[in-house]
């Protein structure tokens, strides 16, 4: 027997969850600073390898999400509502997959300029999943509530940034004369970017909801 | 303490949920009227201001929302499962957030005439949401279930006239020489128009599923 | 009394289920055949008759999910956990909602090309029904749980050719200089064959955590 088995034997059993949403957490980072980096290299060749990159995170991610459902299938006893826990979790697993439909829109539609509104968006999400990290982590000791709050407060704050984000893009596209396919391509990948800052929100309100139960 | 408050103290816990839901069925009424209102105005100015004061409804009904989740949290006894009471919610606060992100396409695409498809959905919508407010209010006593199914069968038969006018639109949209950007322009806003009348349509069966345990 | 209700008396209460679900596997084939044949169909008038023909399956599947929701306000007691009812019972909706989307985008926007996405599409979704179909079947007696993990991988690996498909289809679709019409009519069909694929990925996922709960 390893010492991780032997440690996790003795691990109440319910302690699972926060190591495997901090682990969650810790992709989405990750895909976050792998998307920001794809979009500000000029190489097509680097960025088409960082773009593909996010793939493996994507199921890595999965997999986590994976052992998250088993777990919560094996539990009986979980920190705080099963119900939050798998709403936690997809909420979670719904930014992966939206990060990752943005950037398979950049590859299929060959679009290969720096485009500053994606740009804009991927700030956003940056600081979005940056806080969501910091509520996370927190959520293990429950010892600051008012700091786990405040995180949810400007991942909300950062999802109506991303609304205002979309609407000025939809504006400046539809008002100039642009091309009808480049509008198909920007108008779905804008589209997939501000729907990753509303999966945090989600996040966000979940974990609202798990420590308003504990107040 | 204000008079509120006080009767508030003495009021058994769970009827606080009816009230929470009537005052969101009210907003989605002011919503429709607003939208209505904002589609027939000719003047511009007038227009555009109509429009943007469904944002202002769109926060008020998170707020009250976000009241039932917190009231979800707190209280132990409900009047009927929680998991109901959340998808209610839920379904409620949909139709909000379509019937803005309907509006928010006539803003951004700078969308100007008086559309007949357009003043078609929103008689649908009015429609189905004064029935649906008049299932929430019917909630609260639980007397008359066949009027509340009455309502129900009505929302779900909107929810059909809705497919059809979809289906109408997309039609004549494709068969017509329409401009492609103006395809984009009215595609994505009459979708938008259609899922107003099926999440009324998910809150209808949110309010079957409920009565159907009390018969 | 008809022997159907005599029957039906004696039965464990909790059984219903298993036969319901075996209903909607068993519209969900036939979806899938009159889908594939519809697209096979050279002559348009014969065509659109078996497009058509799909809306009263569709309303057949929405009336089994209905006696489902039915069912589950009424037991008591459930086979597995209400809410794996409640999940499978809307993903296997969601399979029919999608097909029957796909199937109006095809008349909505007179696509009358035999278009190979859109067969291999078919493909992938008919073989994913049909390990839907074996593994609801084998639901019922839990005997061989290896034989529904089976189907359940196979389901998650054409869920996978789909996504592949879809970014073949959306390259070819933007690298070439196909008419904006023709490219917002053809990624929204293909988005909707693969969102079929998706929605049988889902309840794969809601049979697997079913079974983590047996073994």
């Amino acid at each position: 027997m390893g010492l991780t088995s032997f440690v996790k034997m003795f691990m109440p059993k319910d302690k699972v969850f926060y190591g495997l949403f901090e682990e969650v957490a810790v992709v989405l980072s990750d895909m976050a600073s792998v998307f920001t980096a794809a979009i500000n290299e000029t190489d097509a060749g680097k960025r088409s390898q960082l773009l593909k990159s996010l793939e493996e995170l994507e199921h890595k991610n999965d997999e986590i999400t994976h052992k998250i459902f088993i777990e919560l299938g094996r539990n009986f006893i979980t920190p705080f509502d099963r119900e939050d826990i798998h709403s936690l979790a997809t909420s979670l697993d719904d930014i992966a997959d939206f990060i990752w439909a943005a950037a398979k829109r950049i590859t299929n539609y060959s679009m290969e300029d720096t485009d500053p509104i994606t740009l804009d968006f991927s700030a956003v999400i940056t600081k979005s999943i940056n806080s969501l990290n910091k509520a996370v982590r927190e959520l293990r000791d429950m010892k600051d509530l008012r700091s786990i709050t405040e995180s949810c407060v400007i991942i909300n704050s950062l999802e109506n940034e991303g609304d205002e984000l979309l609407d000025k893009a939809m504006m400046n596209l539809f008002s100039s004369s642009i091309d009808p396919v480049e509008i198909i391509k920007r108008k779905d990948l804008y589209e997939m970017l501000e729907i990753v800052t509303d999966k945090c929100e989600d996040a966000a309100n979940v974990i609202e909801s798990i420590i308003i139960k504990y107040a």
